[in-house]
């Protein structure tokens, strides 16, 4: 049985980049994995696959007890494959927080305080002296291009920009052309429903007793998204969630247009802004380091 | 502040050692760290400092919101140290299962499968190219010689052997004879009483509704144990526990010796023996690797 290789669920370009580019290294050191991937390709991952020619992982509806699992660019069961308690845990390679996974036996995990997953995968090639092929490369410098934006977030390290900037000449592409190119392909909202564009990056949280919502669009085009305010209002204030906060992210501005269900106080004391639907909330760009520890005070005052 | 570096509770060798090693590469790195412990240093580590001539790590008695900790040799909180919620945990470097910690924000987590934290440690070393000092490269080398009872357990990988081998030339001492000195030194039994004994390495563990305590005691003087085994029986019924395991284990004869509170069923089933007090199950040695495999399904029976 193949070692089954995914990102989370819902993936981004850096979950969809992570398991095609670890199942590669995989096999280059003679192991039999599969890449595989636990939601549909968006349109920026689409973009990726097409541009260095690869085939994109295979989906995967749940595991069972009899298969082993590498886990890239997450550690948490909720946002992981169905099934995964009964399966083995062979290795986790990713960069967010510990999530509070078990397992019955060691493991290998590789969790680095940075940007990208790809970022750490990046160097396991070179620990491992495993050549990165151009396509490859494409792969990890797109996600870190992607989840660092083009090395502007504040996730961003020094790390992210030395692997990627390496990656670039290999994969010989200008970086931050091609970066713009990708996000402008990726972040094209023709086509996609309010309801499709408030879930296409979202997340649950438990703060305190409030169950709360962060969804983040990045669009080059804001203007189809605010002349839809109305629209997008209706939707969030009907949803179950106790506080639900939409960020639509400029990645050329650098800041975030918010659209929420929230008391206004909440959102004036995490962002120090004049609260108000649609209000720019300038250098605001990273759920991570910014929407969730921002917001998670405040609403636990309530 | 500087970053405390600490192993488990009821420090082994590996714990100790971890400790000292990884705080000794932090400081090699420019970063502020401190070498803790968060119980007794037991007689093989004190033979071990001795040795090497290092003083051993400061006790540690809790942790508050304003500490940065790493933690060597172990990923469980109720292994750790008291107050760890509050704190902030930047780094893990372990080579047990996965034991559910959840952070706040990313940290730096490497876990390997392999039989000693500090196989993982000399990797860290030849990584960063730092240099690793005479008393440093005899630490590791008694972690490893420690927990792999010189490369004889099952939980040995080859990443051990080649680790131990390059410490031995540089900590200049012959890595058997050595090994056994530091076992005959760490194994005397001398001055103990029975209760010591049994809580020497003792871990409790859930298993189905059972509470089953699993202690290992590793000694080249097994006679002292097995004279006194009425004594051991006395101690062992009265505990708390559903069911509690003593393997008194020969890491010469490659086995161990089982004094049990249990059905005998459990134990016949468990170790494929004629289930008697003090019976010795040949190939017997890892608690992780074998005790407890082994005894789960058969106490998930009961």
């Amino acid at each position: 049985m193949s070692l089954l290789v995914f990102g989370h669920k819902n993936p981004d370009t850096d979950s969809i980049c992570s398991s095609l580019v670890m199942t590669n290294l995989k096999n280059k050191l003679g192991i039999d994995a599969k890449s595989c991937r636990l939601g549909e390709v968006r349109k920026e991952a689409e973009f990726v696959l097409n541009y260095f020619g690869v085939e994109p992982p295979e989906f995967l509806e749940s595991v069972g007890s009899e298969d082993s699992c590498c886990l890239v660019d997450h550690n948490e069961y909720g946002q992981s494959v169905d099934g995964l308690q009964d399966a083995t845990i062979l290795e986790i390679v990713d960069h967010h927080k510990l999530g509070g996974i078990t397992t019955a036996t060691p493991l290998s995990m590789t969790l680095r305080p940075v940007g990208c997953t790809n970022t750490i995968l990046y160097n396991m090639y070179i620990e491992n002296k495993v050549e990165i092929s151009k396509p490859i490369a494409g792969l990890m410098l797109s996600a870190i291009l992607s989840d660092t934006l083009i090395f502007r977030s504040p996730t961003t390290t020094e790390l992210d920009i030395e692997a990627g900037k390496a990656l670039a000449k290999i994969a010989e592409v200008d970086y931050e052309k091609y970066g713009m190119e990708m996000f402008k392909a990726g972040t094209s909202l023709d086509g996609y429903s309010v309801e499709e564009i408030v879930n296409m990056d979202f997340k649950a949280f438990d703060m305190g007793t409030k169950k709360v919502g962060i969804g983040q669009v990045m669009t080059l085009d804001i203007d189809s998204v605010l002349s839809k305010k109305d629209e997008f209002l209706t939707y969030i204030n009907a949803s179950e969630f106790d506080m639900l906060y939409l960020a639509i992210t400029d990645i050329i501005k650098e800041g975030s247009y918010m659209l929420y269900k929230s008391p206004d106080e909440i959102v004036a004391n995490a962002f120090n802004v004049e609260p108000a639907q649609g209000v720019f909330v300038d250098g605001l760009v990273s759920r991570k380091k910014q929407l969730v520890p921002n917001l998670t005070p405040e609403v636990e005052k309530f």
